[in-house]
């Protein structure tokens, strides 16, 4: 803002970017493109960060802070949409790795609500493009009351990167398309990067469970490769379910966030009204919505309540509801019940979610195709959203 | 469990119920009287608590457990379903009077998640029929940590009231209808009165405001009744959306999960799927939906992001969605942007819960009997439950 008459030094800030990062390059849309990028977008995040040989990751942000970060009483995490639901898997992974309690709070009701901020609290805050009007209005309000506002953003530079005491950025490369995907599994990657540091400093994990979750993350992007690859399956399911009115997307722990936000991809970008929900609180609710039109997307990795997800999925199914089973790649159990299975590559159950998301981006994508959706932008969104 | 092979001493426990409580009593259905019933249910669970002319509330429970309450770093709140509801309600109301951090849970989520509780946590269960298993099953793990675990349940003797280590009855009296109603209103009472006793003890709401809300929580049965006399608007309402296959509702602070439990109500009753949303949140995903055929439920009542909710009313508008707006008596901002209003009497923010919530009951109650759906015992669904 300019408050006054005096003449401002304007200055260039130069984008590193090259003309392949904002073509479509071969892609029908920069979408599918973000979808594919993904492995390269995690593997740029955790590069010069997760030195897996010597056991060490490397932020200076979390680094210069650590005193901060290991004398928090809690950590609250501030987002909206997308990033909200990244940030309510790390919740799920800070607590299990860190053993700190966090609070997950969308922006806009945060920072309405006159919240109990201290300056023993540690917030962190989410966005992509890092211009997020609620989230940026949030940082503003813990840091007046002292609290320390640690950022994680994709947009060098942007506004939230400048307003955060620290930060990490994405390393996931300009996201065009207006439905986030690589945006998000790289949120994730650097969460996940934060807790096994702070579980590292704190001795809240084994050391062998340290090192197993270093190595599995590195495995990470060439797992999503494989993900990748049941494209043509999830094509043949989008083809079946593509005049669907409704839909339910249910998961457990780490992956009921990511059944959040497999529903919020496809209401995006197809218009379909597809909500997400912790699988067990459908019996107190929900599934009154099941009969036989109803397509139910369930998250059944085999790590994970694998059991209690496979009675809710006996449960839908004796109500004639039809099932697309996200599993492991070898699951038998959960084939043998659902109308449709898309498997994944194996991992640990904390990581699970940046590999049991790749199915969901690419089921709502085909499905916008399929119904001549705009889908790098749909109607009534903005990429980002600079306004309350 | 019978452990062994001793001889168990029966004993035989006398319900203090009358018939009238367990007819229908010349409504429909049950759970027609059930939300007629609320003005009445409110105020006995406010009877020989709520002390208006002396300031005081009186609870037991509360009382002798005064000090675990006021050491408390922070209130976790576990519950599934419409109770679940409640406590998000709850997590704005003691944030707000007593100034205290409250985390809300889904139980069947915090149970299975390594949670990290001490015996410095107060845990506060809400369930109507105090048999929901998960329910049960976080507040046995949470007094296995030492925490101090405090139930609010509608029914005497039941499970969890048997099994945390104190708690105050809602006296809502018997729930027959599957969809909850006036157990939903008795919690927030309840759990409203804590709120007050604790902020008094505490010294976080001024005196006046203190009284202030006491007055204003007696009147409340008075305005419910005066709420209901909207039956017949309501009524036309439901004629008019009977037939939409989706909902939306939307509600901020401490009407967000009003919100959520409206849209709950005509998912369990009319199998119209409908999703509640915190009004902000809509620009970053649902808006997309919004077409000519989606009617979208606001609560914005004058008190409460009003402007905010108002300018979220117009963007619906702009996209053709159809509005149903409700709000305080006397109101003409959104009576000149909405297609329909409901008048609810006005309170205080804090306790306008209780009120906004209904116009929604009263809603889902007549577009299930208009589409002949078995308002009572809706499919699928069971009044407690007791499997996990």
């Amino acid at each position: 803002k300019i408050k006054d008459d005096k003449l401002v030094d304007p200055y260039i800030q130069e984008l590193r970017l090259n003309i392949e990062q904002i073509e479509k390059g071969g892609y029908d849309h920069f979408m599918l493109k973000e979808i594919y990028e993904q492995p390269k977008a995690i593997r740029d995040t955790y590069r010069g960060r997760l030195l897996r040989e010597q056991g060490l990751i490397k932020m200076a942000g979390v680094e210069d802070n650590m005193k901060k970060f290991l004398n928090a009483d809690r950590i609250l995490i501030v987002a909206c949409g997308t990033s909200w639901h990244a940030g309510l898997v790390a919740e799920y992974v800070f607590e299990s790795f860190a053993r700190v309690p966090v609070e997950v709070e969308y922006a806009s009701e945060f920072r309405y609500r006159d919240p109990i901020i201290t300056d023993k609290d540690v917030l962190i805050a989410i966005s992509q493009s890092g211009e997020t009007a609620d989230t940026l209005a949030a940082i503003k309000l813990a840091k007046s009351k002292g609290a320390f506002v640690f950022g994680v953003c994709n947009v060098v530079g942007s506004s939230i990167s400048r307003e955060t005491h620290a930060g990490a950025y994405t390393h996931a490369g300009p996201e065009i398309g207006v439905a986030s995907t690589k945006a998000f599994t790289t949120q994730i990657t650097v969460l996940t990067l934060i807790a096994l540091r702070l579980a590292r400093a704190k001795g809240t994990m084994t050391s062998s469970e340290y090192r197993t979750h270093l190595l599995e993350l590195e495995l990470i992007p060439e797992k999503v490769e494989r993900a990748l690859e049941s494209d043509s399956t999830i094509k043949e399911i989008a083809a079946i379910y593509k005049d669907s009115p409704n839909c339910l997307y249910l998961g457990r722990g780490y992956n009921f966030p990511v059944a959040l936000e497999g529903a919020l991809k496809l209401k995006e970008i197809s218009y379909i009204h597809a909500e997400g929900y912790p699988a067990a609180e459908m019996k107190h609710g929900p599934i009154a919505l099941i009969d036989e039109q109803m397509p139910v997307v369930v998250i059944a990795t085999r790590k994970g309540h694998y059991e209690k997800v496979v009675s809710n999925i006996q449960e839908i199914k004796s109500r004639k509801g039809k099932i697309i089973g996200i599993v492991f790649e070898g699951d038998t159990e959960v084939k043998g019940l659902a109308d449709h299975v898309i498997e994944i590559p194996e991992t640990e159950e904390a990581l699970s979610p940046l590999l049991t998301t790749i199915p969901l981006q690419l089921l709502s994508y085909h499905i916008a195709v399929m119904r001549d959706c705009n889908v790098d932008q749909p109607r009534n969104l903005a990429k980002s959203v600079t306004v309350e």
